[in-house]
């Protein structure tokens, strides 16, 4: 669980964000870097892998580009981040949201009109995975200006390849557009990596139903258990997504164009339909349980009514056994001939009332 | 439960929507399409089933023609649907929720004053059925235009025929009326045939309890189950109609008359009384889920009290019994002549009083 | 249930509303129909029975009316119905409406300034009443003019003898008030009408409690169910009243007079007054089926430890006795004197042993 | 529970509000009566008995008075009320409210600017107590003027003397200060009257709380319904207050000033706290009865257990007992002169391993 | 649990808020007292601890200096806080709050434009932490002026000196900014040490699920109940700060600077993550209770299972053994030689078919 709803680290008391010459000073991670640039045009793409940020940086574009995206994957490059920071002028509390990776889906947006600051926007969105039956997410944090994309995730969890190909298909939609259209591509492709994932959850809840009808046992509570709770994790996840693509879409943003928004509007339907659809599991996640609670009262009753039928056809008939054991010396019954054949007679009449009693009760 | 809430299944991160040029080469589906085209005017009507759609679009539609009404039952044939998008510059997005299928209902509206785009209206309702006693639902797409309407559907769940009917009846109000108020109407067909599915519901509901008053056996919670699942996936397709109606009610639309604004003003209190019907019988089919764990819980209780009565009886009685037929030589009991006849009164005196116990707790 | 939800019975793809010339081949109920006319100004008051109302529409009415209040109880006379529709323009959606009885309470307004018809307003309520021990509930429908009331009801399952009463008696506030007074006066005789029903199931909550702690018997969670459904309903008729009367008193509609408006208020807050106690009778009855599951099990513990302690001061007893009932030929204890005696002690010590740890776990 | 949620009684369609003229015909009520006024300024303050009623309203008071206050307790004399409302003029609907005493709090006001009336503002509240462990409520009505202030109570069930004893304080805020200031003051002293009824359920919860971990019977789970149950009504009760405060505070009235204003923040921050107890009570409340039923179950395992662990350690023991207890005549162990101590043996075997069986159950 | 959430204390009637003549009067608490002073601009800061407060209150503070925060631990020194309230002309509503500590967290704002008042806003906090094991909580009380703080804690529960470090670290964002900025990272300090605690928390409930698998004993029913009445404390404490953030970063007052305005943001999205997680961890408490009660259930099963088989298996054989010990003179069976064997074959078949049918219902 703690790995799961991850939470700020933070110092209280200490300064909040991070200032772009602490950046280089912090404890460097592991892992690898790579760092990606793609300028595209209607007419014209490059790609390349960046290997000397310094001099990426010292460089301007080309004269064509109409959109800059530069893709970091992996953090453990400190300098590359500060020189990132600070040619793109980050902001010190986007710094630290984009290193800590704690943040809940959000977007901000930064300057702007009447402000001496450039029109940015920063947003943060979550990628959803399952890794070994497991559900996995990660920070994915977007810078947007006018017609530059920078994006920060730490460990691949969500793949541009599709998007980086639609770059490169001349005359596609996604070429002919701006940065935001590219944003929007972006958040597209994280929101709807989630579908296979609430298939997968479909399935799950499928199959413990039908396990709990045939075998209900106890490891299977835990099931439901878990996926309620794997639930909770997608929702705590998708949810915000609604409120950022609801203002990306509605407030109006020098980044973000009208094609953008039309767009944005038809991810908007598809959050919905995801965070219904998660509700709608946690619905029948809930009945899961109810249903598994009645199988098991159900279950102790059938066990009752075993033991109660056989208590109550035996327990009377052991008693009038038990009082022909007795060695009382004047005791009339014992010496008749009879009397052995009648008292099964009576055991036999006695046991098949009570059958017929619990047949009429619907116990057998 | 996969086969019912349908998600939307796309290749994350790949492109959105559907080119017309797409649609072409997207796999041919099976089944049987129909394409039937009427128009009509306040004075005139004609129907006509469309075999060559390419002679069809390149023909303009009759002058006299007020309303022209497409109706595309199936969507296997390709061809047809890109003609029709072509001809009438659907939006890749809309005919990308069109073919998909999977859409909840929505509505979005494009163009219009101010815009270089004419105004349309592309709306996505589903309609219910119940096919061997479960439910079915399936898209039905509508483009709104100021004087054409195009549906789509693919297995002819709704019958358009009664609405064919009023459009044939001279002076009938349809008739009379423009594009969006056939749009009304068939928005009402849809949400109307849910009445009779909630009366089905109904009867579920009231079966359930009789059985559960009668016979509560395992079974019913599960037959609970599938209702409350049931009423799920109804609420999950009503509930966006609200949005839907509130929308085309309410934002003014230039493609939509003031005439049809009233009639979904009565549109707008069917959904709602829908919504509170589904409302009402899943707090209905919650309490049933109550009263049939009380009702296990009470057989329980009857279960134990059996089993109590015979062993609070018997098991003292059979100790009596056990006693004298131990095999002690020194036992004075034994030689006595009333000692017999003496267990016997005891054994009955000692049952009665247990019974009168029993008979004062209320347990028989 | 089907019987209390009414639900709206259309035939999906029919022509909404009801036409004026339809309603005269609608077929014609049975029952019987009183048509009453009251006009009414502060110096004078006229009523009468209308018989021919043919005759009485081609009238118009005295020129000293300030107000004219037809009462129509029936709906059986067709041919009635038709004329008063044509007479007073009301709309097919509302003569549907008024028709099929089985609306949910809501306010329609019709033109008024800047539109081309005169301004009119369409109420639905529904009246309560409790008849052997059951819910009932009929629509009754009020058209408002500017000073022309209609209203509408099956089975005068309200009476208006009381408001009749103070239209004659000169001098009363109704009198001396305008049409929308009048409308007031009647909605509010329908909502009070629910205050003697609240304490009926007052009543009823109060005797199930007692009940319940007296003589908890499967009955009563059959009771207590049946009182939560009737709640249900009771909030399913006056939740939407709540509605209405704040439309009627915010919105401006040129029918509603101010002081109407400030009489409005207070009937607002007798609405939202039922609504929340309602609401929590509700609670009280969710609490019940609490209470009546814990006493269900807490019989059961009672019945368990019967069976327990009996059982566990009997079963090792009983061991013993079919020890010493056993026929070995070697068995010491058999042949000494004390051993009976002594297995009675045996027997006492441990059974009173057993009570004292009963005792002292608090099961006896 | 009749007595609590006290409902409106009024006859179905009998005129709404009471006419100052039907005051007096009214059933006199018994009990005391008592009428004081309360004149002062900051400079000085005079207070008196109304024995005299018609006498007292037929002065003007004197010029030096800058509040007024007439504080009437106990409604028996209706000329009384009558001369009170006729000279303040108070409206049928308030007087209504006012001698009914069954009103939620709300506050309405009347006239002002742009009206020919007076404006005026009717306040009523709710006062809390509890009296033999039970919850009391009663109705408190203020009217406020631009300078006077009627209260009227029926049963002194809050005390004003605090409040006088600061009036007669010289320099204190509320001498200092206008009507709308000692209006402020009495919600504030019946709102401040909830603070030790908090504490009285708070401790009730917490004495229940320890009684469920020490001794769970069955009585406790009807002191917790009734704590519910007193929740209930206290929220009931509290609830509306939130909103009279905020209507006091937000909506610019002209009876009430911005020093008054300032002071309602402050009472609406603590009405807010108090709703925000009583949820959490509430949910304690939820909590105890889980907890219950829990410890009820744990209880009934217990109980279980024990019948369990002697059945399963002496039934098969009682049967071995019942082998050698038969009369079979070539039973060729019985002459064997080992078989008796074997028997122990066996038993002591069997019955030690059972006991390490249930141990490592953790049974025991 | 009355520890807890603290409850205004006050006598109703009582005059609100405290007068700055009435501080002196208050009984003196305990505890000592600290009160320092630290100036501070971009160039200069200035620390200094107050012992003659006095003394101190008559000089004026230094003109370099841009931001004057005065830091109050503890209240026992009445006449200190009468001196400040006095030179800063604290509000007695405010003063009561600071003294009384039992506000839930909260901001209020005085004066400004268009008033006679300076612009104060009085900002209410609680600071959380965990003492032994258990959830403490104690109100700071903010005053911010235009270039002054005042803070007011009676236990010293929050530790300032991560703050003062960034006052004294030069050139730190803190010293170059204004007061708000002060305040900010001061709520950003109580707000960030929620994280620890939420930590905590998490461990805890974690701790408690596996426990619950392993051994599930009453006493964790109980700890479950601590975990859901903590984490209702923690939620009663966060809630309302989200309020405070939001109306600081939203509602335009001159004391807080457009950058402040910035960072708040930063804290809004801390505080609605926190209230989340709260939310969360409540849902997974929920969730160990539905746990718990499924695992008494299967205990219940399990130990009725074992009773059930043992009994069924050899209630019946008791019985036969019971017969064969009757003392009937003609009693064929007994005399025969394979009799007894034959009794043990019957046997042994007997409880071999009973183990296979309880292996076939998976009762083994």
């Amino acid at each position: 669980m703690k790995a799961k709803f991850n939470q700020i680290k933070s110092i209280p008391g200490a300064a909040p964000g991070i200032e772009h010459d602490e950046i280089v000073n912090l404890p460097a991670g592991s892992g690898q870097v790579s760092i990606s640039c793609i300028d595209y045009s209607p007419e014209q793409v490059s790609m390349q892998e960046i290997a000397d940020l310094d001099d990426f940086v010292s460089h301007h574009r080309p004269e064509w580009s109409v959109v800059r995206w530069i893709c970091v994957e992996g953090f453990s490059d400190r300098h590359a981040i500060h020189a990132l920071a600070t040619k793109y002028d980050l902001h010190p509390l986007a710094v630290e949201d984009l290193l800590h990776g704690t943040q809940r889906p959000k977007v901000d947006s930064y300057g702007g009109e009447g402000s001496e600051f450039l029109a940015r926007m920063f947003i943060v969105a979550r990628a959803l995975s399952i890794k070994d039956g497991r559900l996995q997410h990660e920070q994915v944090s977007i810078f947007l200006g006018h017609n530059t994309i920078l994006t920060f995730q730490e460990n691949r969890s969500i793949e541009w390849n599709p998007i980086r190909q639609r770059i490169k298909a001349r005359g596609s939609r996604l070429r002919s557009n701006d940065a935001s259209f590219l944003a929007y591509s972006l958040l597209d492709a994280i929101v709807d990596s989630t579908f296979p994932i609430l298939e997968f959850y479909s399935d799950r809840a499928e199959d413990l139903e039908v396990l709990l009808l045939e075998h209900p046992s106890p490891k299977i509570i835990n099931e439901i258990h878990q996926l309620k709770r794997d639930l909770l994790l997608l929702r705590w996840v998708i949810w915000p997504m609604r409120e950022v693509v609801q203002v990306l879409q509605r407030e109006v943003h020098e980044c973000v164009s009208d094609t953008t928004r039309i767009y944005l509007r038809d991810l908007y339907d598809h959050v919905i339909q995801i965070i219904e659809i998660i509700e709608t599991y946690r619905e029948i996640a809930s009945d899961l349980t109810e249903t598994y609670m009645s199988s098991v009262s159900n279950r102790m009753n059938e066990i009752m009514k075993v033991l109660t039928v056989i208590g109550t056809i035996f327990i009377p008939l052991t008693f009038l056994a038990g009082v022909y054991g007795m060695n009382f010396r004047y005791f009339p019954e014992l010496d008749q001939v009879w009397a052995y054949p009648v008292f099964w007679v009576i055991c036999v009449i006695g046991a098949v009332t009570m059958l017929l009693v619990f047949r009429r009760r619907n116990w057998l």
